[in-house]
C-alpha cells in the first residue's frame, strides 16, 4: 500500500488554494491542500504499524513549526508545477529530516522545496499564460503547524488519513 | 466551521465502496468512503480544542469495534441513499452514545443506523433502477476500527481530516 506524510494547513490557507487547483490541478479531488513532508513510499499492513510509532516518535521530539507563504512558484520547466512557496525554518527542516534520512522508505530523489501546490499537469502553454498573473496575485500568510498526518492511497487515487501526529505532544 | 466525526474502513472495503460511489455519488470526490458518527455541528476555533479534547477522552474510554457489513440497503423513500449497512453492536453503539448524548452539538434527529454511504442524490428511477442489483451483489466483509477522525469541511464541501482518535489508547 501506498503512503505519504502531510500537513494540512488551516481552512483559511486551503481555501485559498482551492480556488486555483479547482481550475488548475487534476488531482484536486483526490487530496485537500497540503504540504507534503515524505513523499510516496510502500508499506504493508504489518510494516505500517512500525512506521507509524516511528513517526510518534519523530512527532514528539520536534516542534510546532510555522508554515509562511509569501510567493507564488514553479517548478517548470521540470515540470509545469506551480505552487505557494513554504518558507524554510529549522523547525521544518529538522522534521524533514527526521522523516527522510535514515527513515522508512527510500531517501527522497531530490532537495527538499516546501510547498503547496495549486496548480500542476498543466501544458506548456497553459503554464506560461496563467504564471504571470498567479506570481502577481501571490500569497501572503503565516499560521503555526502543529500536526502531520500519515496518509493511504486508495485505487482511485484518493488519499485517507490514517493517523495524525501531534508534534511536541509530550510538553 | 462545520466538523463531524467518522471512522474510515480499511482500503479493501473503501476501494468496493468506492467502485459504487464513483458513479452513484456526487459525494464521491469530497470524502473519502466512511461511516460517521457524529453528524456535521459548528465550532469556532476555540471551541473545537475543548471539543477534540472531549473526543480524546471519548476514545480513550470506548473500546475498538467490529466493523460488519452483510447488506446492502436503502434509505428510500425518505432518501435516495443506498448504503452498506453496519451492523450494530455494543462497541459501536456506546462509542455512537458518548459522542452524542450530553455531547458537543446537538442530539441527533434521527436514530443511529450506522452505514457507509455508497449512493445518494438519485432520481427515484436511477435508484430504483439500481437497488435490486445492488441488494443481489450484495457485500460481505467484517473488520475491526481502532481509530476514529475529527474532520472539517471547506468551503468547497470537501472533508479534511483535523485529528485522529485512537480508540481505547491506554490500554
Amino acid at each position: 500500500m501506498k503512503y505519504g506524510i502531510v500537513a494540512f494547513p488551516s481552512k483559511k490557507l486551503q481555501d485559498v488554494a482551492n480556488g486555483y487547483r479547482k481550475r488548475y490541478d487534476p488531482h484536486y479531488a483526490l487530496i485537500t491542500p497540503h504540504m507534503t513532508v515524505k513523499g510516496v513510499f510502500e508499506a504493508d499492513d504489518k510494516e505500517i504499524e512500525h512506521v507509524a510509532k516511528a513517526i510518534r516518535e519523530v512527532a514528539n521530539k520536534n516542534k510546532p513549526f510555522e508554515l509562511n507563504v509569501s510567493k507564488v512558484s514553479t517548478f517548470a520547466p521540470i515540470t509545469n508545477t506551480i505552487f505557494f512557496k513554504v518558507t524554510e525554518n529549522d523547525e521544518l527542516l529538522a522534521l524533514h529530516k527526521d522523516l527522510n534520512e535514515d527513515f522508512f522508505g527510500n531517501a527522497p530523489e531530490y532537495s527538499f522545496v516546501p510547498h503547496i501546490t495549486i496548480a500542476q499537469k498543466l501544458s506548456s502553454g497553459e503554464h506560461d499564460d496563467i504564471i504571470g498573473q498567479l506570481k502577481m496575485v501571490g500569497v501572503d500568510h503565516t499560521e503555526i503547524i502543529d500536526r502531520i498526518h500519515l496518509l493511504y492511497q486508495l485505487e482511485d487515487g484518493s488519499w485517507t488519513v490514517y493517523e495524525t501526529f501531534r508534534l511536541d505532544e509530550e510538553n
